[in-house]
C-alpha cells in the first residue's frame, strides 16, 4: 500500500474507522476465513456467519459489561427507525412518555413519539440554543418511559452521568453518536440504541440493548420487522440482516478491546477532546464553542469563527491541509469537529495546529 | 492475488457477488476515489456520495427502462418490511388489497398485510406445494393494490408475465429473487421492491420503485422511516442511508450495463438454467424438480434426490468439490441451486458435471 493516501476525517457520520479494521476487511473481502466467499456473499444461516454475529454479541458485552437479563440486537433503518418502534414496542396504548429534548435529534425523538401516541417533553433546552443540559426535568412519574439522548450529534452537548427516571420508569437512551466511546452502567438502562456509523462501523446497522423486561412490552401483531421480540428472539436472523455492517461493527468491537478496553478508549478521547477545546478556550475569542464547558460533549464539538466568510476561508483551508469533514450543521452554522474513536490523538493536534496557524493569518 | 480461492457459490441470498466488483471494491476500499477515505468513511452529505447514489439510480433507471414518472428509493429493512410499509403507504383506512400466494413470501407478505388492516388471496397454489402459479385469479376490482412475488426464492416459482390486474388496481411486485435478472416493463408495475442481496449486492439495502401517483397515498402522520413520499422525496437521503451497500449495488449495476444490459444477462441466465434443469430432466427421475416445467425459475432452482440420506451425501460431496450452498430450505428440502446474475456459466457446467457423476455413483 505504498501509495495509500489517508486524510484526518472529522466527518460527523458516517466517520473515521479504525485504519487496521479497513485494512484486515480489506485483506480478506475476495475470501473470507478461508471460505472463497467474501463476508457479503455467505448465507446468514451459515456457521462462518454465526460466529461473525455471535463474536460480535460477546465482544459488545464485554466492552460494555452488558448484563445477562439483556439482549443484543443488530437492527436496520438507523436511530430514526428506532424512534418509532420505541413507542410502537414500549408504549402501551394510552400511556405517555417523557423526552429530555437537549437538539435536535432528541427533539425528533419526541416528535416522531407524538405521531404514534402520547408524549411530552420532561425539559427543552431549545430557548438556550441546544448549548446546555437541562437544570431540572419535569418527569411524569407513570410515564411509559423516560427518553434521552446521550450525546448530541449537532449541538456538541453530551450526558456524562444519567438523568435519573422517578422509580419504575424505564430509561431509555439514544446512544448513537457516543456508543463505545466510554464505559457506562448498562443496568440503570432498559434500553439503548445507537446507529453504528459514529464509533462503531458503516451506516446500516443499528444495534439496539433491551433488558429483558421490554421486550415482553411487544404487542400482538406488529408488523415484525417493528417487533422487538422477534428480532431479538431470532437473534437478529428473522431476515436477512445486514451481514457485511454487522461483520464491520464486530471488527470495531475486536479493536476497542485491542486498545484496551472502554477505560482506555475513554482516556484516548478526552485526551483528543481536550486538545481541539484548548484550542478554542486559548484563542482569546477567536474560536467560540457552542456549548457551555460542562455539557460539552467529548465526541462532538461545534465551534464559531468571527464571520461566516472566515468560517468558509477555515473550512477550505482545513481541506487543503487534509483535515476533512469540519463544517458545521445548517442549523447551527459554522465549524464541527467530530472527534470519534478512530479519530488519532495526531489528528486532533493536527487540527489544533491548523488552528493556531489560521488564527495567527487571520485574527 | 496469487493465493486467490474463489468457489461456486449458489447461495440463495446473500449469494454470489462479481468478481469484478469485488475487486474493484477491495482496490479502493481505503481511499474511495482519491478521497484518502473509505466509501463507508465519507459523508452521505458529500458530493462524492452524492454521485454515487445518483450514478447507481441513473444506471438502473437505464437497465430497467424506468419511465421518470417513477422514483427510485435505497432503504432497509429487507423485502420484510416493505411487506408493512406497502400497506401502511398504499391502502386506505378500511381498504383492501390483494395478494397472489405462490410460496413462502407471499404467504408472509399476505400475513403481514392482515395484521395493519384487510387483505385477501387473489389466489393461493399453497394446496399444490407451491409448485406452480395459479391458473386462475379471484380478482377484487375495488383493490387498493394487488401484490405477486415475481420469484419465489424457496419453492423455485417465477413469474414471466405479469398477472393482469383490474382496471385502475396498480400492480405492485416483490421482485427481491429476480430484480435485474431480465428486462421488464416497469410501466406495468405502480410499485416494485427487491432486497438488493439476490442479483444486485449485498444485504441491507432494499431497492424500492414507485410511480408517482403511489407516493400520493402515503398518509399523514407516518413514521418518516416508513413514509415513502418523505423518503422519495429526499432522494433516499432523510437519515444516513446504508452507504457502503448502495455503492456496491452500484458497481453490480455498472458490471451489469458492461454485460450487456439486461437481454444479455437474460440470455446467460437462460443458457445457466438450461444447464442445470437439463441435468436434472436428462437423469431418469433420479433427481426430480420441485417445480412444473412451465414455472420454472431462472434464479432458484429446488430439486430433490430419491431419498434424504442421499441428498446430504451430494450436499457433502459437492462441497468437496467447491460447490457451495445447495442445501434446500428446510421447508421444501432436498437440493436448491440459486444461479443469480453473477453465477457463471462455468459454475453451472460444474454443477451439473458433479451431478451426473453423483448420479453414476448413487444411481
Amino acid at each position: 500500500m505504498s501509495d495509500l493516501k489517508r486524510v484526518h476525517n472529522f466527518n460527523p457520520g458516517p466517520g473515521v474507522l479504525p485504519l487496521e479494521v479497513l485494512q484486515e476487511a480489506q485483506a480478506e473481502l475476495l475470501n473470507f476465513k478461508g471460505t472463497g466467499m467474501s463476508v457479503m456473499e455467505i448465507s446468514h444461516r451459515s456457521k462462518e456467519f454465526e460466529a461473525v454475529i455471535q463474536t460480535a454479541e460477546a465482544d459488545l458485552r464485554e466492552l460494555l459489561g452488558i448484563p445477562s437479563n439483556y439482549k443484543v440486537m443488530f437492527l436496520q433503518g438507523g436511530a430514526t427507525l428506532q424512534f418509532a418502534m420505541l413507542p410502537m414496542n414500549l408504549r402501551a396504548a394510552g400511556a405517555s412518555a417523557d423526552y429530555v429534548v437537549t437538539g435536535s435529534w432528541s427533539k425528533i425523538a419526541l416528535k416522531e413519539s407524538k405521531k404514534l401516541g402520547t408524549a411530552r417533553a420532561a425539559a427543552n433546552t431549545e430557548a438556550d440554543g441546544f448549548n446546555c443540559l437541562p437544570k431540572s426535568l419535569d418527569l411524569d412519574p407513570k410515564a411509559a418511559y423516560l427518553h434521552f439522548t446521550s450525546n448530541e450529534t449537532i449541538h456538541g452537548v453530551e450526558y456524562f452521568s444519567e438523568p435519573t427516571p422517578p422509580d419504575g420508569v424505564p430509561l431509555v437512551c439514544d446512544t448513537s453518536s457516543d456508543f463505545i466511546s466510554r464505559p457506562i452502567d448498562v443496568s440503570k438502562y432498559a434500553l439503548l440504541y445507537a446507529g453504528a456509523q459514529k464509533n462503531a462501523g458503516p451506516s446500516g446497522v443499528t444495534v439496539v440493548i433491551a433488558r429483558d423486561d421490554m421486550l415482553a412490552r411487544t404487542p400482538e401483531n406488529l408488523p415484525v420487522m417493528l417487533d422487538y421480540k422477534t428480532l431479538a428472539e431470532s437473534g437478529s436472523l428473522h431476515n436477512t440482516p445486514p451481514s457485511f455492517a454487522i461483520y464491520m461493527v464486530g471488527l470495531v468491537f475486536k479493536w476497542a478491546k485491542k486498545v484496551g478496553g472502554l477505560a482506555a478508549v475513554e482516556k484516548i478521547n478526552r485526551e483528543k477532546a481536550g486538545i481541539v477545546y484548548n484550542a478554542i478556550d486559548e484563542s482569546g475569542g477567536f474560536y467560540r464553542g457552542h456549548t457551555v464547558p460542562e455539557a460539552r460533549s467529548l465526541m462532538n464539538i461545534p465551534f464559531r469563527l468571527p464571520s461566516e466568510e472566515l468560517e468558509d476561508t477555515f473550512a477550505r483551508e482545513a481541506k487543503k491541509n487534509d483535515l476533512i469533514g469540519l463544517k458545521g450543521h445548517r442549523s447551527v452554522g459554522g465549524m464541527r469537529a467530530s472527534v470519534y474513536n478512530a479519530m488519532t490523538i495526531e489528528g486532533a493536534k493536527e487540527l489544533a495546529k491548523f488552528m493556531k496557524e489560521f488564527q495567527k493569518k487571520n485574527g
